[in-house]
C-alpha cells in the first residue's frame, strides 16, 4: 500500500527520460553539454500575463537528484538499460547551471524562464519534474492573481484542499495562491511548512452536531471569542443563522468587550444575503463583524458580486481556484536551444513547426525587462544573445519579432535582466527568498504592468522582442532549413 | 525548503477541522459517535457514470494516522488550542468503522460511496484528506474511462506528468487512469510504486542531439532493437520521418529479423499523416510496426480520429486526462447523516437546502445494485437503512425518489451489496485487492452497464432509488424541518 507522498522525486520522470539517457550513454553522447528552456506559449484564460511560481521546489529536486538502490534495481528489473549505464546512475548528481526568473515574476510567452546548461543526460532528466512543477504552481499562481484583482483589495481566502488533484494539488497549490494575492489557506500543513497562514472556523457538522444552531454558536464563541466566525446557512441564513449569531455575540462576545466577529455564508444568494445581514448585523452594533462569502466563486462572480453592492468582506474560494478550473493547464514546455561541440563551440538549435508559434527561439539567451524611468512602468521584455548586453543609457531601437514593422526606440529606460544564477557547476548558488518576500515582489511587480495588461478583457500584448543579432541567427536557420525541405 | 512530498498527511486537513476538533472535546462532543457520507452530486462531462477511485490512499492514510511532535508544537504555536486537546491528539489514532464501495466500481449521484462511523473529532478530521484523494482519482478514473471507451479496444497510454498539478497529480492520477482504463504510463515512478507499467522512448531532444535524423534513428534502434518507437515529426513527417524511419528498420531491424517496431506523431494532421504513413510502411513491408498518436488528445478527438479512418494503434493523451481538462473537478462532499445519543441510540441528520438536489439522505444506510439475473445487466441501486435487507428470492417494488410515479417491481434479480466493510474498530479488514484486480474488475463492471448509461450524449440516468422506509424518513425529517421555518 502506497502513496504518492514521500517518494523519491528523481523517478518522477517520463520513463523517456531513461531510454534516451541510457541511449546518451551508449552513444558517447551523455557529457555533451545541451542548453534547454523552460517557456510557455499562451496565458490562461486569455490573460495579459502570468505569473512565475515554483522555483523553490524545483531547487529542492535539484539538490536531492540521486537513484537509491531500489530505484537502480527497479531500473534494472525493466531489462533494458545498460549496466554500465545503472553503475553511472548510482553516483548521478547534477553538475550542471540554471538560471531562472525568480518566482512572483510577471512573465509572457516565449520568454526563457528557466535555462539549463549540464550534460545531455542530466539535463534531460530534470524535464518532467521541473516542468511540473513551474506548470502547476505558475497556473495556480496566476489564477490566484486574477481573483485576487477582481476582490480589488478584499480578502480572497483559497478553500479548495478537498478538490485539489492529488496531495501536491492542495499542498504547493496553497503556496502558490498566496504568491499570487490570497491572504491565506484553510490548509493547515501548508502554513506549517510553508508559512501560508491556515484559517478556519465551521462546517455544517459543527451546527448540526448540537441540539440548535444557537447552542452550537454559543459554544463556539465560548471557545474561540477572539476568532468567532459562524456559518450561518445550515438552516435559513437570514430567519435563523444571523438572528442566532447576533444572540450568540451578544450573550458571549459583548460582556468580554469583544467587537471582532464574523459570519459565513456557503450557499444561496450572496449578493442579497450579504446586504441584508450587513443591515442586520448594522442594526444590532455589530457593525465590526466581518462577512464572509464562499460557495463556487471566481474572479467573473467576485466582480459581479462586488458590481451588485454585496456586502463582503472575505472570499473564500474553493475548486474554481485550486484546479484553475476554467483552464487548468499551464503550458510550459522545455526545448533544446543549443549544444556545445567537443571544443565547447556552441552550436543553436532550432525547433521548426508547421505552426509559427511553435518555432523555438534558438541558442543560449538573456532576457530583460525595460521600465520607463519616468513611469516606472514595464514597457517591453526584449530576448537577446547572451553575449549581448543592453547598456541602457544608450537608446535601444526594437521590433515585434511577429510584426517587424512595429518598431519603437526606448528612451529613458530602465533594462533590468530577469533570469538569476540558481545553480553554477551543480552548486546552488542563489540566495532562495522567503514566500512573504515572493508574495510582496510579486505584489510590486503586478504594479509596473499597465492597466491595459491587467485587465481580463482583450488584455493589451505585451511587446516581447527579440534582438537584431538573435532574430538574424533564426532567419537564418529557418532559412536553412527551408532548403532542405520542399512545400 | 520543503516540498509537498513526505509531508505528515494528518496535516493535511483544513485548519477549521482542528478547531472543531478542540471544540468538541472542549464541549464534551469528542466521543459522540458520528456518521458521515461521501457521496457526490454530478457525473463530469455529463457523463452517464463515475468510477470510485483512491481507496487504498485512504486507507494508508488512516493507517498512518497520528500527529507528531512538531505537528502539536506547530499546533501549540497557533495559540488557540487548549493543552488538554493538544494531549490527546499525541495519542491520537483512528478507533471507528469505515465501509466503502471496491475501487473501480461505477458510481451514481446520491450514493454513499464511503461511510464513516467514528467518535466526532475522529470522524472530521478525515474529512479533507479522504475527500481529496477520492475526488482526484475518481475524476481521473472517470475521465481515463471514458477516453478509452472512445479508442474502442486501442491501447491508450497515459502521458500527461509534466502537465499534472503537482506530484500526486502525476503519480497517483496514473494510477487512476490505469484504473480507468489506460495500458500504461509515461510515469516512471507511478511504476516503480504502483505496477502501472511505464512506457516511453524519444523525445525531439533525442533527434536534434545527432547530427541527422537518420543517425538518431539508427543509433534508437541499436539501442533498443525490440522497442524502437521513432518520433517522426521533427523536421517534417511525412517526407523526412517516415522514410528515415524506414531505413533505420531496414538497416539494424530486418537483418535480426525483427518486424515489431513503431513509429510516432506529436503534431500534425493525425488523420492524413497515419493514412499516408501506414501505406508507406506497408509498401516497405513493416506491416507490424504500430503508429501512436500524441498532442492534446481527448475522447472527442480520438473518435473524430477513428470516424476519419485514420490509422492509429496506440494513443498517448497528456494533459486533458491528467487535469481532465474539460471538467477537472469531481464535487465530492462528506456529510454528516446519524450521530448516537449517550445510550447508542441513532439520531438520524438531514441537511436542508433551497436546492432540492442538495438536500442529503439521512442516517445510517446500505447500497444495493440490482442485476437481471438474465441479461446480466445492471438495472437500478437501492438505497435503505442499514437495518433493512432486500432478499432478492422476493419481487421488490421501486420508485425513483424525485418521480414517485415512476414505479418498477424487480423480478428475476440479484440484490449485490455494494459497500463492503473496510475498518472496524480502527482495524483494518478489508483485503486490499491488487491494481490489475482492480483494473479487471472495473472493466468488467462498466460490462454490467447498458449502451445507454455508457454514450457520452444525453446518457440515460441510471436509477436509484430510496427505500419506503428511507423516504418515509426523509419526508418526516423535511416536513418536521418545514414546520421551523417560513416560507
Amino acid at each position: 500500500m502506497k502513496t504518492a507522498n514521500g517518494i523519491n522525486l528523481t523517478m518522477l520522470c517520463d520513463f523517456y527520460e531513461l531510454t534516451m539517457g541510457n541511449g546518451y550513454f551508449l552513444s558517447d553522447r551523455k557529457d555533451r553539454i545541451s542548453y534547454f528552456d523552460v517557456f510557455f506559449r499562451r496565458v490562461p484564460d486569455a490573460g495579459g500575463f502570468a505569473i512565475a511560481a515554483g522555483l523553490e521546489q524545483i531547487v529542492s529536486y535539484i539538490q536531492n537528484l540521486h537513484f537509491d538502490p531500489e530505484d537502480i534495481a527497479y531500473l534494472r528489473s525493466r531489462g533494458i538499460f545498460d549496466e554500465r549505464f545503472l553503475s553511472y546512475l548510482e553516483n548521478f548528481r547534477f553538475s550542471g547551471d540554471i538560471w531562472a526568473v525568480p518566482e512572483g515574476t510577471p512573465i509572457f510567452p516565449g520568454e526563457p524562464v528557466i535555462t539549463v546548461r549540464a550534460p545531455a543526460i542530466e539535463a534531460q532528466l530534470l524535464e518532467t519534474y521541473m516542468l511540473l512543477e513551474f506548470n502547476h504552481q505558475s497556473l495556480i499562481a496566476t489564477k490566484a492573481s486574477r481573483i485576487c484583482r477582481a476582490a480589488e483589495g478584499r480578502t480572497v481566502l483559497e478553500f479548495g484542499s478537498r478538490r485539489a488533484q492529488g496531495i501536491a494539488g492542495a499542498v504547493t497549490g496553497a503556496r502558490a495562491a498566496f504568491i499570487g494575492g490570497c491572504a491565506g489557506t484553510a490548509c493547515t500543513v501548508s502554513d506549517q511548512i510553508y508559512g501560508v497562514p491556515a484559517a478556519g472556523t465551521m462546517a455544517h457538522s459543527w451546527v448540526q452536531m448540537f441540539d440548535s444552531e444557537y447552542e452550537a454558536f454559543v459554544h463556539y464563541c465560548r471557545t474561540y471569542p477572539e476568532n468567532a466566525v459562524l456559518l450561518v446557512d445550515t438552516y435559513d441564513s437570514l430567519r435563523s443563522g444571523v438572528p442566532n449569531a447576533i444572540r450568540a455575540f451578544d450573550e458571549i462576545l459583548k460582556p468580554l468587550g469583544i467587537k471582532k466577529c464574523g459570519i459565513r455564508f456557503d450557499s444561496g444568494d450572496m449578493a442579497y444575503l450579504t446586504k441584508k445581514a450587513r443591515k442586520m448585523l448594522d442594526d444590532a452594533g455589530w457593525t465590526e463583524c466581518r462577512i464572509t462569502v464562499s460557495n463556487s466563486l471566481d474572479e467573473h462572480l467576485i466582480r459581479d458580486l462586488i458590481r451588485q453592492g454585496a456586502r463582503i468582506d472575505s472570499f473564500g474560494v474553493g475548486e474554481r481556484l485550486i484546479t484553475s478550473k476554467s483552464e487548468p493547464v499551464f503550458g510550459g514546455v522545455y526545448k533544446l536551444c543549443a549544444v556545445e561541440d567537443g571544443d565547447g563551440k556552441r552550436i543553436p538549435k532550432i525547433k521548426i513547426s508547421e505552426n509559427i508559434e511553435k518555432i523555438t527561439n534558438p541558442d543560449f539567451k538573456k532576457l530583460y525587462r525595460f521600465y520607463d524611468r519616468e513611469t516606472g512602468k514595464a514597457e517591453a521584455d526584449y530576448i537577446c544573445l547572451r553575449e549581448e548586453t543592453v547598456a541602457d543609457d544608450q537608446p535601444l531601437t526594437i521590433c515585434d519579432p511577429m510584426a517587424r514593422w512595429k518598431r519603437k526606440t526606448m528612451e529613458n529606460y530602465r533594462a533590468v535582466e530577469l533570469q538569476v544564477p540558481v545553480f553554477r557547476g551543480g552548486k546552488l548558488v542563489y540566495q532562495l527568498p522567503t514566500l512573504n518576500e515572493i508574495k510582496a515582489y510579486c505584489a510590486k511587480q503586478i504594479e509596473t504592468l499597465w492597466p491595459e495588461v491587467l485587465r481580463f478583457e482583450n488584455p493589451h500584448q505585451y511587446y516581447v522582442d527579440l534582438s537584431d543579432r538573435l532574430m538574424a541567427l533564426k532567419d537564418e536557420m529557418l532559412h536553412s532549413a527551408g532548403k532542405h525541405s520542399r512545400r
